[in-house]
């Protein structure tokens, strides 16, 4: 109704809707030097990521993602040029996700960037998805790759430690005073990392993924793994009073994932569980309807992977490990087989390595 | 429905009331070093204010606030102890003002606060009061004292140059490592400018002459002060395509104001016009309707003050002095004799000196 250029926005739901819907609001705030730095992020991606982590959030109770306002501390050392491609990173996110940009407040700040978005979306009445509603038998799936965002940051600080932003030929001739820059895409690409910098750039919320999965009624909990599955994981757990067993073996890990983690020699599973960003869904479905809404889904092109199942609590996170397996002593003189268990930590997701 | 706690806030219009709302939105931040700094504000006051300053958007609409979204980035060398504080300016401003805060962000800052709220507010359907309903004729009208916290920041920047802050008792002892103190109340109350402190730091927006008037459906357009009337007016002139005329002797002015604006040496109109975060209403409202709505703000305990006219446009702004009328030609022969009139500056209000 009324956007930019008054004391406040005023919105209503668009006509034609139910009038039977609620409002979901989310905050999600950006800081230079904590959640990111010149070089890990150009302008453009901050702003995109600033409003995917809110649309995130929305798509995480099932809701449709519908205004934003925004919130940018700029440094004052800025030129305009780079104040617009913030805000061209924003408003291409916006279009993506049929978001409307309808206010925003602009102040400077001393030194560093500071982006607050605020998104509000709309669920129908009653139908928000929370946490806390996951039952023994459920079905746990993701809507997508964990791990990816984190192993682009990790390839990413070690490109502007090793100075490959530095030698890109884009900034050939940049003057000595200006910021560090941004590591360029082209460098990704020639390294074979550059799926996971974008995964880590430019998040990709599972919004229509939520809808579809909301409108089966199926759905018993749902979280976007904002902090690493293993933390997200927890949430749930906790907060439906019940334990998750998460199994290696169908954790879906992206070819690029697997290929830079066995290059640089680390664990895989450490970013899949731990990493954190890569704003997938996780929740739990009514066990006779996973199959449909994986085939549901698989029929729009978009993808769900069961990876494991609620029993009764206490709250708890294990994972069922990939090795041979053993036999486990159930009671007096009774045996199982079955593959390793092990805890999943609680720990979260610590943003960006300083 | 929902608050803090799940990836979004759930909240829905209280039942009882008529769907026929429409939501408003808005965002404020506040940047320490560029809005204030650890010895003008306590971090309490930080709380109430940047709350204050998006609820005042809404009274500016003539809408009542009920939520709250509030992101925080928070120095890393905070104690524990601040954050509560400053929590706690938040939420006694929430209560008074009957705001939910239904949500939040909390991140870390490598050096300086930053508060961003995002406030929800509600009106009835078709209700909300702009910017640019101004008619030739209106009466235009403030809810409250101009110039107040711009006084009150003038005093509060020269008692922490003077180390009024440091001479404080409540400092006796503390760590040279401290951050500065903040200038205590008790320093402003012995200097007679308490009023205008409190002015700067718990800035009292007019919901309740905002729903008033807006109940009467006479008032034509509404702004809050938060940039200096002279800033507002010309946005309402503009907005509306008219002239304002302020008349010098309507303009509301507090003792305490006049006061330090004597002992100082500063002319009190250029804080009245020009100061900035009073907080207050400037708006205009149908001229046969300008005293009823006075007489019944009156009746509730409420300022509400007249303070000029509107002609038709070209836009424009300007000030009727108090000086001797003095006669003005307007035609051959014809003369007439009037207050000198002189052109008020678009100019904004620089919040901070630094």
């Amino acid at each position: 109704m009324v956007g930019i250029g008054d004391d406040t926005a005023v919105v209503e739901v668009p006509p034609g809707e139910s009038g039977a819907l609620q409002w979901l609001l989310a905050v999600d705030t950006m800081v230079e030097t904590v959640h990111f730095n010149a070089a890990t992020m150009a302008e453009a991606d901050v702003g995109w990521k600033s409003l995917a982590a809110n649309v995130s959030d929305i798509a995480a109770m099932g809701g449709v993602p519908r205004h934003a306002l925004v919130s940018v501390s700029v440094p004052q050392a800025w030129e305009p040029a780079r104040m617009r491609r913030l805000y061209d990173g924003l408003y291409a996110c916006a279009e993506h996700y049929g978001v409307a940009i309808v206010g925003g407040d602009t102040t400077s700040s001393p030194l560093h960037l500071v982006v607050a978005v605020t998104v509000m979306g709309t669920v129908e009445a009653g139908k928000a998805i929370r946490r806390a509603g996951a039952q023994p038998g459920d079905a746990v799936f993701v809507t997508g790759p964990l791990g990816m965002a984190a192993a682009g940051l990790h390839w990413l600080l070690a490109a502007a430690a090793n100075g490959s932003a530095a030698a890109s030929p884009q900034q050939a001739g940049g003057a000595a005073s200006s910021p560090p820059p941004c590591v360029p895409l082209a460098a990704a690409e020639a390294a074979g990392t550059a799926a996971l910098v974008q995964a880590h750039r430019r998040p990709a919320p599972s919004v229509r993924a939520a809808r579809m999965l909301a409108a089966r009624g199926t759905v018993t909990s749902l979280n976007d793994v904002s902090d690493g599955l293993a933390s997200e994981a927890w949430e749930i757990a906790e907060a439906s009073g019940v334990s998750l067993a998460l199994r290696e073996s169908q954790l879906p890990r992206s070819g690029s994932l697997a290929a830079y983690a066995h290059r640089v020699q680390v664990e895989p599973l450490e970013w899949m569980l731990y990493g954190g960003e890569d704003y997938v869904l996780l929740g739990t479905i009514t066990p006779s309807d996973a199959l449909a809404a994986k085939a549901e889904l698989a029929a729009a092109g978009l993808p769900m992977f069961i990876i494991g199942e609620v029993s009764a609590g206490p709250a708890g996170v294990t994972l069922i490990r990939d090795a041979e397996p053993q036999k486990r002593r159930v009671g007096v003189g009774q045996f199982t087989t079955e593959h390793p268990r092990e805890p999943i930590a609680k720990r979260g997701y610590n943003h960006f390595a300083q």
